[in-house]
């Protein structure tokens, strides 16, 4: 069934291809981004790697090469909610899609500055749009990209569910009390926390207007390109390497293609989720097909295929391209070492047969990287952030991995 | 030991006598307040009761009948974080005691402009004071007035604990997991969903940047004057007596006042923690005398008194007043009916002893309310905000109490 659909943060790294993906099924789309990971792109002095176009240009290439039409707003939600509020009275969609954050933990911690903006966007953003959908249309699903990092990592074995646990409280009468509770959040950053508040956002707005909402907790995302983006050479997704913004797969591809050691923080013990964006693209697509009912609590999917230990992915890369791995001080207070089982339960059951991490999946990242890594800014790919004021980064003695 | 203290809020209703407490215990007191809340009295249309001064006058009565001085500041810290950074530069504080927050659920209900400036001030005000103190002076101790309507009304019998909750969770590999976990919070109104968001803040922050935190869980509030604001009549503290920021009790007194039916939301069966404003201040300083030590988790503490259900309240009030009660709608998400166990072990431990509600210590609120009732503008008394758009408020058929 075709729905009019809201992107928004449709400008960014999963919003640009889940845009053209919705578009490509039929579904009416219009975008709404204030184009802020273009100013920090300019802010970091670190772009894209690869040559993204600019808006306009990007929407007249997909009119061109499918025939589809795609509108684009440049509103802030953050700061402009009666812009929201008027776009949605006039757009009235079936569902918004909301990738409208600050999505580097990283650039999240950076200072006080930082982290404030972290903070007043992805709250301002989320909360706005909750408000204006229950005044206006509390009938709209509301899609949101979260993340797996909310959970945080306690590695003791459980797998995490996905977002709700059932738990039983002893209490002070030496009864057993039973409660379903949302997963309890440990978030490791100022942005994984902004994400944990999301959640009680939407937990009030679920129960108190019955919004239909799906959260999607995702994984560390890799890759670069879907089937859509590769129609036309306009409509190149981004890719980012920088220390904010570059996850730790396209930082140690960065780092080998331009003969730099791979750093991993710490052991390389941390365990991590993963899902190619392709995968997203096609998770979100399902999750808009399959809303909650109104009064139903928040459905919360896990968008994840696979997980990895750092060091394993460190040493997987090194020994494609036989570069070195530098193990470097780590800034972020998180164990040095976890486990990680997830359950991505829902999204099997819808279908979802998610491409794996294999050495041979790692060609296209791999080509991209060559393909423009003149473009690159290589001072910008350590990480600079230093999580608290006690940190002061640097590199340990370097040894090769035991891949 | 004299303590350096910034007081934010430091002009409401809470705030101020807790002010007046730790300047008269000896501690050198800065207030910064925006002075909202006297902004919304004039958006309102419904002021304080009683005749409050304005600011200068307050501080230089306070100065006249103590000899001691407290600094004030018109910083809007949730709009102004350079200003709030500035004033902690310069002040050094030992302690933030942190009041800055819009207070009312019904405030925080009436439309989506509301919402969002409850959530913008509130969220806005507690991060800014946060990153502030992370990046400036970590070891300052931040004690938060939060409430107790975070932890919702379950109702099945378990003692509210003091933050924290031990739980066992049974995997799906059938072992059982033991997590100690923040009370999974439940908020009915965006008010108290902005308090649920502060103790992710806190979490963070206590943990990453091991800022030593105390989160005070208050009851509804009751009373007006405490010592201190008695020492002259410009040192007043404010009475609220509206469907917005009038507490139950004050609405039911003024109601009575006036002649008009105590209204009573839905069967009144509804039980809530309550405190007096003298024990408010108690236990503030208290708090004050007893940070965590850095490093420690949050420190959350129950600051309530005793439990009542609303209709025995207004039970109550009808006796003393020979006034009848009317059930009406009741516009919150809430349970008609539900138990209230409440554990305030810790502050027991540090020697509190509360007021209790009796028929006696209803003559100080009584009397406030004979004096000044000619003030009132009484069509400000009913509950007009409608918490979701499907709820049209209108009384019931009257009944009298089954006191």
């Amino acid at each position: 069934m075709s729905k009019t659909i809201l992107v928004l943060g449709g400008d960014g790294f999963c919003g640009w291809p889940t845009a053209l993906r919705l578009s490509a099924e039929g579904h009416r789309v219009t975008i709404i981004d204030n184009l802020s990971r273009r100013r920090i792109d300019a802010e970091l002095g670190a772009g894209s790697l690869t040559p993204i176009t600019d808006m306009p240009t990007r929407l007249a290439a997909w009119q061109r090469v499918t025939g589809r039409h795609i509108d684009f707003l440049a509103t802030d939600i953050a700061q402009d909610p009666e812009g929201l509020h008027a776009a949605i009275k006039a757009i009235n969609p079936d569902t918004v899609v909301h990738f409208a954050e600050q999505r580097a933990a990283p650039y999240s911690m950076r200072d006080a500055a930082h982290k404030r903006y972290t903070v007043d966007n992805n709250i301002g953003a989320t909360h706005n749009v909750l408000a204006a959908l229950a005044a206006i249309k509390p009938d709209t699903h509301l899609v949101h990209l979260g993340t797996m990092g909310v959970y945080g990592y306690d590695g003791d074995g459980l797998e995490l569910p996905e977002g709700y646990l059932d738990v039983t409280v002893k209490g002070p009468d030496d009864k057993a009390y039973a409660r379903s509770i949302l997963y309890p959040t440990q978030p490791g950053s100022i942005y994984h926390l902004t994400k944990s508040m999301d959640q009680l956002l939407f937990q009030f707005y679920a129960r108190n207007d019955a919004l239909p909402i799906t959260d999607l907790h995702q994984g560390i995302v890799w890759g670069t390109q879907t089937a859509d983006t590769r129609l036309d050479h306009a409509l190149i997704n981004r890719f980012d390497y920088d220390g904010d913004y570059g996850t730790v797969l396209n930082r140690f591809l960065m780092q080998a293609a331009v003969g730099h050691p791979l750093t991993v923080h710490g052991t390389g013990g941390q365990t991590r989720a993963f899902i190619n964006i392709q995968d997203t693209v096609r998770c979100v697509s399902l999750a808009v097909a399959n809303p909650p009912q109104r009064g139903e609590r928040v459905k919360i999917l896990n968008q994840v295929a696979e997980t990895h230990r750092i060091a394993d992915l460190a040493a997987l890369v090194a020994d494609v391209t036989g570069c070195e791995v530098a193990l470097v001080d780590n800034p972020r207070k998180e164990a040095a070492e976890n486990t990680l089982k997830v359950s991505n339960r829902s999204f099997r059951a819808m279908g979802l047969e998610p491409m794996l991490l294999r050495e041979a999946l790692l060609d296209e990242t791999l080509e991209i990287v060559q393909r423009f890594k003149a473009r690159a800014n290589i001072n910008a790919v350590p990480a600079t952030a230093l999580w608290t004021s006690e940190n002061r980064p640097g590199i340990v003695p370097a040894k090769a991995a035991a891949a």
